[in-house]
């Protein structure tokens, strides 16, 4: 039976990187060796690594004086990453989620914290607006896309600070004005790669000015200083990311899969507002492209379990919510089908009329 | 052609791993998922993450008390993790060659660091012995083996403080006495699994004791407390570790490992030490059973390109020696099946003949 993933990281792939990766795992680049196990300095793998790097600059248009790195350790590891670099004695974060609110936990071994505004008290169901952040803190820091809640940011807080961002869980599902942030990270596990790698995007000038020692695998000067390479990089997720990149390409680029994305996410929010069983989570105008969280409505909360089994039935895989949130979420990264969505409201639609 | 693959690392994986990493690769555990794209929360993940540190438990018969990890960064970050969590004033550290000497580096940021003794005026060419290490530091490390000179320390020094090891480069080559020790650590791209994961065998009462914070992802306890899922694991480079663990218990485990690679050493120094063009680098008592590092005798200097060549056309891949050595460099790891010694060794003979 075909299967349908809804997961929400790590998440779906693209045929194509998952069939290229799997070749390669068997022949790597004609070496007659297997990706596994192929030394990270050899010509053939500098030129995946070299292409990677080239290829998010060319997609999201990253301009001069700005670096590319594929980092081990993941977006967790750049909660406290972020800060040691630029966090010399104040920063501001939005807190619109868990991994913000993770992030801001970090940044506190750093300095000092303001939060300058959060939706948890709603249970993190909208994006908080009409906030101040400071211009005497050494950066702005928000999540573009809260996985778990279901809620995005899709036009970055006009603020006159260094601004930084998490974008694991939508970069490359809509264009981003690289030139407004000083950095930009992200957990390649969702629109980019196997887990493994975390994407960073580095102003260069934005570097320096803090005083603590900064330990080297930790200090991003390390790894602009050695094109990437300072340390053996997770190679199968860097291959694996240029698949992807390649195909992004072939498929016309950014503007495009935030098209197809916008065309995916209205399906589904269309038919959680339509059907009288289900209702969405997040405020509408904050509605996630990428992560559609939503819930049983009341009167048919008993139908939750069953709901679940009819959609495994129908191979619609990785569909619970998260806890915090309970109930459905179905994340719609830019790999994830048309008719993978089409697959989910058609079951919604039959559970409706069983009910 | 039959490649051999004598790269220092990324290298050689059995062909078990390879073959069923590129199976999951297409369909994971029966799940009709790529294992590049499924959840790392899900059952059958979970299995393989539980099962492959159970199996690391297994063979290195790892005592009550200790935790295994699989963590993100490589052992590079481990040179600043490990005196993030135990240096509270003074380390001692071994200087055996450029690993040894980076992570000295690396802890001290964190205190002082006494450096018991240096083979670095020899160009790292044996193990210092006959050092004392202080009893008032707070730990002494080493690198069992050094990869880029080829030498390798098989007993572990006598010491009455916290004794912490990397041994990236021969860990499951041999049996280790884990109750000796505090913190071992080990990049797992030589005898465990692709670049991307770094395994970590911790004892438990060792943590804690240190007054700094450490941030959430840079302290050991924080990954023992979740089981090493705290974040999203590097799920690819976790399940091949698997397949390479299964794969040496069904060899028969470590001791049997051990007297394959003292075979496989043997066959290739003894050649080098009869052949009379070539001679080894590492003095014969430090010499590493993973990592075979020679040159061309003085008289034949000018041969080595030529040799290069010869060796590249008889399909030995990787033996170019690390630049700070010079000449060539074979490593021998796990899967190194004893064919492809002998491939070098008739390569050897055969140059010889020649000149």
């Amino acid at each position: 039976m075909k299967k349908h993933n809804f997961y929400a990281g790590p998440s779906i792939l693209s045929e194509h990187t998952i069939k290229s990766t799997a070749a390669a795992v068997e022949n790597f680049a004609g070496t007659g060796l297997s990706l596994l196990e192929v030394s990270h300095r050899s010509k053939e793998f500098i030129a995946v690594n070299d292409e990677a790097r080239a290829l998010v600059k060319e997609l999201l248009e990253v301009p001069e004086g700005y670096e590319v790195l594929f980092l081990g350790g993941g977006a967790s590891m750049q909660f406290c990453m972020l800060p040691f670099n630029l966090l010399e004695k104040k920063a501001a974060y939005l807190d619109t989620g868990t991994w913000a609110s993770n992030a801001i936990k970090e940044a506190k071994f750093f300095g000092e914290v303001d939060v300058v505004a959060s939706s948890k008290e709603a249970n993190y169901s909208f994006i908080p607006k009409g906030f101040t952040v400071p211009e005497n803190v050494d950066y702005f820091h928000f999540t573009s896309n809260n996985t778990i809640f279901g809620t995005q940011i899709r036009h970055e807080p006009d603020v006159k600070v260094r601004l930084t961002a998490d974008m694991s869980s939508d970069i490359f599902s809509r264009p981003v004005d690289v030139s407004k942030y000083d950095v930009i990270y992200a957990g390649a596990q969702k629109n980019l790669a196997p887990a493994g790698v975390t994407l960073v995007i580095v102003r260069k000038d934005a570097l320096g000015h803090v005083s603590r020692p900064i330990p080297s695998m930790l200090d991003y000067r390390t790894h602009v200083k050695k094109d990437s390479m300072f340390n053996t990089p997770p190679v199968l997720p860097v291959f694996a990311a240029l698949q992807t990149l390649q195909w992004y390409k072939e498929l016309g680029g950014i503007a495009v899969l935030e098209k197809k994305n916008k065309d995916k996410a209205a399906l589904l929010y269309d038919e959680i507002d339509r059907n009288k069983l289900f209702k969405g989570t997040a405020v509408a105008e904050d509605r996630s492209l990428m992560n559609v969280c939503f819930v049983m409505n009341e009167e048919y909360k008993e139908l939750e379990e069953e709901f679940s089994k009819f959609a495994t039935a129908a191979g619609l895989v990785g569909i619970k919510g998260h806890r915090s949130v309970g109930g459905f979420r179905a994340s719609l990264y830019n790999a994830m089908p048309k008719s993978s969505v089409e697959a989910l409201t058609a079951a919604m639609k039959e559970f409706e009329k069983k009910h």
